[in-house]
């Protein structure tokens, strides 16, 4: 049996709450020229209390030395092994939540990217001159408007823009295939590939798409630069069991950004809409309070400071959440877990692999001797270091959520 | 996909430079009798200033509990998972390695004992009295000289003398199979085996090495006590994916002993010949530092000194090694790591299953509070206790060299 079909065997409802704030990229780094982290500098009384209170530890995202992205640092946090092929998000779906769009089990995403071609249709320039936004935005109208005239029968098709020359396709239909190869042949000189199948249950979905395809290249035909479209990383939502038929729980997702709702929403979380700051986060989170027994909390400013290199922003984003923490302790949470996905230390400006510092409190979480929420007293507390996919037990465990193993 | 080739699907080539120093049995006890430990009661002011700039931690060799020989140590150091059947090393290429030989893919080697047999072919001696080892040198010199006169076709044996009744044997050729059973029926009384074929593939070897047998019996039959020979410990290099391979590094070992260089050897790395102290290790490494991206230095001297129960000794390899250190230094590495194989503790006058000290070094490394590279410090230091085989992602990672997972 693997490890979370055992956790899933053992979990049992309860009326218990739990609470796991994500402070993104929240672990910082001690290095010549910066001498505390971001965590060291703050001035964070109320998580400080509630370390005192609690137990401290660590979490390994993924495993030694690996940088996780977000998707996967999310998704450890859950109780995945990210490691796993089915756990595995592609690159579509990534790009199609990133845009904020909600994606169901079955639908195809697909990147797109527009690209210029010559009169043989040999390609000139992949990203047809990076173009404006708005440009992208008023080709992939034109797109939309010529697939919706002349529907392909057994395929609806979606064309969400993104940034200059980047767009996202969502293909909806009975039986869809993401086994789909790459038509982005990755240099010029040569026409954009024919989409082939991976494997023949692909084929009916490459049937369509390419109808679809030949209707968008007669749409754009007379575009100056645009006139091509390139297409990568098709993939679906991962089969993840959900959070509700692993643990019993009902669990409400709380984050201001698309990519963080996305991946929640691919756990079976429910998505509640709600402001990027703590505060308004913590506003819909006291509306809902009643309607959830879990409540993932995504603050992504603190990584977004790390990735600008930004200790003092840094600093003030976790002043901010600290200043907030009242609230939440207010509601009386049977657990509360503040840790961050991964590493995002101001000194590298860009997400890394050294262990996230971990607060776990609860009526049974063991207070051990350390004081503040830091990296290095995170380093001697109670809960030890681990890999990040054992705290969802380790919260279910102190929610009284996991029944004996055994007699 | 196995943590190996997710490892290496994640490097990507940089121009930044790694140091591994290996010192060999460096983890040392504290006991009763013995209440610091080598590097406790060293005097080692670069080390330590070099652990209050990095971060400290521990390696488990091979799983908790477990003494490993030199062979797994290594190859866990080297990332690869010592518990893993493919990654074994059989124990006649270990003799061959330990006698100096460099095996090349595809060669055969065995671990051979000269036995004395009565007249009628029984085993008397499996050790035939012990011979002293010029003894074995001559008996050596008689099968060799016998093998060259009269070659078996597909056929090069070449016979390398060891200690008293022990020899190695390397066969070369064709298509030869390792597959083949012990010929020392481990008691006496009885003739030795025939050799036979653990799987049909091995039939063509075992027909060439049973006529090899023949002239090498006929060459030593006249002999009082060594008359007979015993193979034991057909093996082949295993078949290790290389370094090169794996992370896209060219790695150089400088090791002043046969057995680490062999070890090296088998993951793709280059060794280039030095002398056995760490000066003159040093030597070679400053000469060919443009040549490599990653150096595997080893001083086996404190190994040595354990296993002589000899703290003293340890100590003083460890000052020497740390007055030395500044000129490793002096290269500019971007990593450096100090550890061991496995621990070997004086108390014990043999290796261990204790944890070793690490104490690594990068721009990123992050800075603890540890400030003296020891037993006791490691235990409290950010790196945390883990399995050697991370030992080399943790590198990577510091290296630049481990792009990020998933997005």
């Amino acid at each position: 049996m693997d490890e979370q079909s055992l956790y899933s065997r053992l979990a049992e409802p309860s009326e218990t709450k739990i609470v796991l704030l994500v402070l993104d990229g929240v672990g910082d780094l001690r290095t010549a020229e910066q001498p505390r982290t971001a965590l060291e500098a703050a001035n964070t009384p109320h998580l400080d209390a509630l370390a005192e209170r609690g137990a401290l530890g660590r979490i390994v995202p993924v495993a030694p030395g690996i940088t996780p992205g977000s998707g996967p640092g999310h998704l450890a946090l859950f109780g995945y092994d990210p490691r796993l092929p089915e756990v595995d998000i592609g690159r579509g779906v990534l790009e199609a939540l990133g845009l904020g769009l909600v994606l169901r089990r079955g639908e195809v995403a697909v990147r797109g990217n527009f690209a210029t071609a010559d009169a043989q249709g040999n390609l000139v320039d992949r990203r047809a001159g990076r173009p404006p936004t708005e440009e992208c935005r008023r080709i992939c109208a034109l797109l939309q408007e010529a697939l919706d005239a002349e529907p392909v029968p057994g395929l609806e098709v979606q064309v969400v823009p993104g940034e200059a020359h980047r767009f996202v396709l969502v293909l909806r239909g009975e039986n869809l295939s993401a086994e789909i190869r790459d038509t982005d042949p990755q240099h010029v000189g040569v026409p954009a590939l024919a989409p082939e199948p991976r494997l023949p249950e692909a084929q009916p979905t490459v049937d369509r798409l390419e109808r679809a395809l030949v209707i968008m290249r007669r749409a754009i035909a007379d575009e100056p630069k645009a006139n091509e479209v390139l297409l990568r990383g098709f993939s679906k939502l991962p089969h993840l069991p959900s959070w509700e038929e692993l643990y019993h729980l009902r669990a409400g997702a709380f984050a201001g950004y698309p990519l963080y709702r996305g991946v929640a929403s691919a756990c079976g979380m429910e998505v509640v809409e709600c402001g990027k700051r703590i505060g308004d986060i913590l506003d819909q989170v006291e509306r809902h309070w009643q309607d959830f027994d879990f409540f993932f909390l995504h603050v992504k400013q603190t990584d977004q400071a790390g990735e600008d290199g930004n200790l003092p922003a840094k600093v003030a984003v976790l002043e901010e959440v600290d200043a907030a923490l009242p609230r939440l302790l207010e509601l009386a949470p049977d657990v509360v877990a503040v840790t961050g996905d991964h590493s995002t230390p101001a000194p590298m400006a860009a997400h890394s692999w050294h262990p996230v510092p971990l607060l776990l409190w609860s009526e049974h979480c063991y207070v051990d001797d350390r004081r503040r929420f830091t990296e290095e007293e995170a380093i001697h507390g109670h809960l030890g270091t681990f890999p990040a996919r054992y705290l969802t037990p380790m919260m279910l465990a102190n929610a009284g959520r996991l029944k004996k193993f055994g007699a």
